[in-house]
């Protein structure tokens, strides 16, 4: 597997395309906002990249493993920022997620409420394992919604692999929901969700052994847990203080340290298909070449 | 933190320092020894490196959670090894190990005696932290163990974290000891334990939920899971047969995969300390770079 730029062309755009495509997409064309993160995804990235100039854009993670209600919980978070006035962009980088092409799963009845309102935006995004998956991809989709005049981003992850430690370096906070029992914590801390994480929240905190798994996970972490019955609305004003607060607390240190993290996973995952890789491989496999001169040709460093 | 050769000097050795170090150790000389596993630890490595010429050398690697029998584990696997007549080594990389300098602790009976038999060696492995860590040091010092003829080296690692993925790519197997009951699973889950096992035991098996645990796991991971109450000496036969029978069945496809490993973790941590990383990360942080052109540049890969 490559770099080039040759896979996967489907009329590549050039500048002035992409700039139409924006002019489209921030004139309410949904299909337009669809092409932009499809090219966020793909080979074209970089003539998207050097098309946008945009600043940053607040993203709020939230992450946890399946069936916790991350989607019942993003809907109300959803609710609460419409409430503010604030537009709004949820974008699922799971795989198996429920939205599509802006469309979504008829059984997500508080997502639904949503689908028709302009200044919301549901969307998933592909990673089909090439060029970089999510590392590669969410800073470029982020671009595209701060160009498209997002005020926020709910980023939704699956919450079952290393790529929640990648989108957390995105993210400010990373909410990761739970549910009551050890099920759940368990899968958290297997995906390294728990040290990600900076908010975590116990969602079905009506069920039994909540105050438990509550006690639980303030001990493991260290951090104050919350609380939430995502589906009747209790706990999100708290939750949505609770993402305010970390939010306002951000300062340069934990920047650097986020931008840290998001160069070393895209530069890590660029060194996993980097062209000189599998012959380097090779070279150590058969005793050619030993682990470390191999590793320093990698990354192109002078011999110890 | 750079990569240069400055720091730490005690005396820098030249090659022909190097070999009269070899020639001592292979003369029986403990210090010797010692003081070439110091020298892969630190920024001598290069000339250890290009001093010495010995192929591979069998490495077991013998990990798990705190108190879950590594160390009776291994000292039942020395035995097993003496008797068929192989020198054995014994490398704990784990900082809080028993093993020091070739001394340990006088509560490890079953280890003591094997300190006085000039055909093993028992030695611990600083990190410190510095020049990458365990994945820069553990390849260097098993080509020492290489280089002074041992037959068989057991790597223990203290199971709680990342260096456990690296330290199973340069063992074949790796063995992950775990004891009866949910605690010992769920760490091993949450330090990736259960994704690196080849072989997965079941120590201190004589307790009350062993049988429980051994089908969890099997259930969770697919592998077959072992039973052994190492202090006693129960299943040691069985866990030498699956380790020799594991080790038979290599091929150069997991060879090439283990050296995939090896070669990506030791790029990845040279990353971390690359000389060029923190002012990336800064023109990140302050948006004058995207992580797309700063990851590249890190690379030293062209621009998209």
């Amino acid at each position: 597997m490559g770099t080039g730029l040759s896979a996967h062309r489907e009329g590549p755009p050039g500048p002035a395309a992409v700039a139409a495509l924006l002019d489209a997409a921030r004139g309410g064309s949904r299909r337009a906002v669809g092409r932009l993160l499809t090219l966020a995804e793909g080979p074209e990235r970089g003539v998207l990249l050097d098309a946008i100039d945009a600043g940053p854009v607040r993203v709020v993670g939230v992450t946890g493993p399946p069936g916790a209600g991350k989607s019942t919980t993003i809907a109300a978070l959803v609710g609460a920022y419409r409430e503010r006035g604030l537009r709004v962009a949820v974008l699922a980088v799971d795989p198996s997620s429920p939205y599509s092409g802006g469309a979504i799963l008829g059984d997500r009845i508080r997502m639904a409420q949503h689908v028709s309102d302009p200044d919301v935006l549901i969307r998933s995004l592909a990673t089909r394992g090439h060029l970089g998956g999510l590392a590669a991809a969410v800073p470029a989709a982020l671009r595209v919604l701060a160009a498209l005049d997002f005020d926020v981003v709910l980023l939704e992850s699956v919450g079952v692999g290393q790529s929640e430690v990648e989108i957390a370096a995105v993210a400010d906070p990373t909410v990761v929901v739970l549910n009551p029992g050890a099920g759940d914590a368990v899968q958290a801390a297997k995906a390294g969700l728990l040290e990600v994480a900076d908010l975590l929240v116990v969602n079905k905190a009506d069920r039994e052994g909540a105050a438990q798994t509550v006690r639980d996970l303030h001990v493991e972490t260290g951090l104050a847990v919350l609380t939430l019955v995502a589906i009747r609305g209790e706990g999100v004003p708290e939750l949505v203080e609770a993402i305010e607060a970390h939010h306002r607390a951000d300062d340069p240190d934990r920047r650097a340290a986020r931008a840290r993290v998001q160069v070393l996973s895209l530069a890590q995952t660029l060194l996993r298909s980097h062209p000189d890789l599998d012959g380097l491989v090779a070279e150590v496999g058969d005793g050619r070449s030993d682990v470390y001169g191999a590793a320093r040709r990698l990354l192109a460093l002078p011999a110890e």
